[in-house]
Order: structure tokens, then sequence, then C-alpha cells
């Protein structure tokens, strides 16, 4: 897919996702950059809401499984997540997710291999100050479209 | 508030969730139903975004303190959320959650002592065939408008 229309697939292809306007800032193989806009996001309080919060963490999932795997023979579920808010979220909030080229092919090796591969990432969110708001554990599973001997 | 109001500030009251279209099908003190619809929720695949699931498990947090706890002496922080995401959800999803008049007492009382009261719950997600799709363990801190001798 041309870069352009993998950061719309990203930000708009999950309706959920594009109502709340999050932008990939940056995309390459094994790297992502989003950003989470505070006011279509804010709640009763004027901080970011604790959902959207959560889509920014989660969403690098969708946009490291395009940028770095190969989208014709497998793709992403989330397993689960762990979220720790630490400071409530006042400006835009950014994350950023790296998967080294390594760590990639490992777990391409091994959904070739088994059909599925666990994989898992920390990460966090960043306030305009580069202050911490909240942390997340991701964990992710990778399959194989057409499992081997299917 | 009266309950027609209170159902409207918590499937309205935070933008982002009234764009999940969240409805609030059963609330009184101690007790909430929640429905998070498929259709305005759907991702890439045709099951629910997990943003979406996470919401549904969140929003009670919000429901039963305004059902349960007085409002006007003390306001509710998430601190964190743990979700599992077991089965691809392909149906509205409902959550329900409870809290006992004496936990809510217990509760309440500690936020009165000390400022400031800790507390959780576990929550599951089912889909229209009463399966559970996900689970979550949710935890809440309520805090005093005004700390005692402040």
């Amino acid at each position: 897919m041309h870069p352009m229309d993998l950061k719309f697939a990203i930000e708009k292809g999950i309706p959920f996702a594009g109502r709340t306007e999050v932008k990939v800032l940056e995309l390459e193989p094994g790297y992502v950059k989003m950003m989470m806009p505070l006011e279509p996001n804010i709640n009763h309080v004027g901080t970011m809401y604790a959902g959207a919060l959560f889509t920014l963490a989660e969403l690098p999932g969708g946009a490291i499984f395009l940028s770095t795997f190969d989208a014709s023979k497998f793709f992403p579920l989330i397993k689960g997540m762990e979220i720790k808010f630490l400071k409530p979220a006042t400006t835009d909030i950014v994350v950023e997710v790296r998967l080294s080229p390594e760590e990639a092919a490992k777990i391409q090796d091994e959904a070739n291999t088994h059909g599925k591969a666990d994989y898992d990432w920390d990460c966090e969110l960043k306030d305009a100050n580069g202050q911490v708001v909240a942390v997340s554990s991701n964990r992710y599973q990778l399959r194989q479209t057409k499992p081997t001997g299917a």
C-alpha cells in the first residue's frame, strides 16, 4: 500500500478511530508515532477521556502490523491490554512504538511455522510537555490468514 | 438528578462516549446495565473495535458514581484497567456492574476520613448469546471535592 493510503487506513479505517480524529504523525517499518487530539476527546472535567487514551495506546498495533508485517499472509488480534492512568491528560497526547527488524522477523517466522505468534510491547502516552500521562502493556497475536497445511 | 437526566449525562456527557451511541439500559443505586451497539463501533473485520469494548467496560465507573455516591462531595478517577479480549464481539455487547450498599458505604466512609479511597471491580462483557467476549478489572479512586481540613 502507498504510505498515504496506509496513513488513511490507520486514521479512518475503523470509524470509531476516525471519530477521535487521531493522526499518524510518522510511519515506517517497525515504527509509528501517533497523536490523539484533546478537543474532540475531552471529558466532563476538561481532560482527555480514558477511552481515547486506550484507543491511542491500541492503534499502533494495527499501524505496526500494516507497516511491518506481510498483510497478505497474516492478520493481527489484540489479546489484552493493561493501562495505568498516571496524570490527567490536558493536552494533545502522543505515543511512539518501535519494533526492531529482528523482533518482527522472529514473530513472522513463528507465525509461519505455527500459524500464530504472540507478541507484546509496553508504551508510554506523553503530553505536550513530555510528561507521561499513561502507560500500557499490550498483548497481540499474529495469525496466518491460511495456516500451513490448510 | 432526575433518573432521565442521569441516563443522559452518562450516555452523552462525554462526547467520545456519545459518539459510540452507548445506552444505559438500567440504572439504580449500586447497579448499572449498559449496552454498546455493534454497528457504529464496527472495525475493519466486522467485529466490535477493542476501544468500544474498553469504553463499555469503563463507563459503569461514572454511572455507579452518579447513581450511588454523593456527587456533591466526591468525584471519581480511573486509575487503571486490565482488559482481556476472549472472543470476537459480533453483536451488541452488554455489561452489568453491581456495588453493594455495604461496599459503597465503606468506600464513602474511607474517602470522608482520608480524602480518598481506592476501589475496584471485575466485569464481564457479554454478547447477545450470553457469551463473554471480554473481561476487565477496573481500578478507581473516589476523592473528596473538598478534603477534610482544607
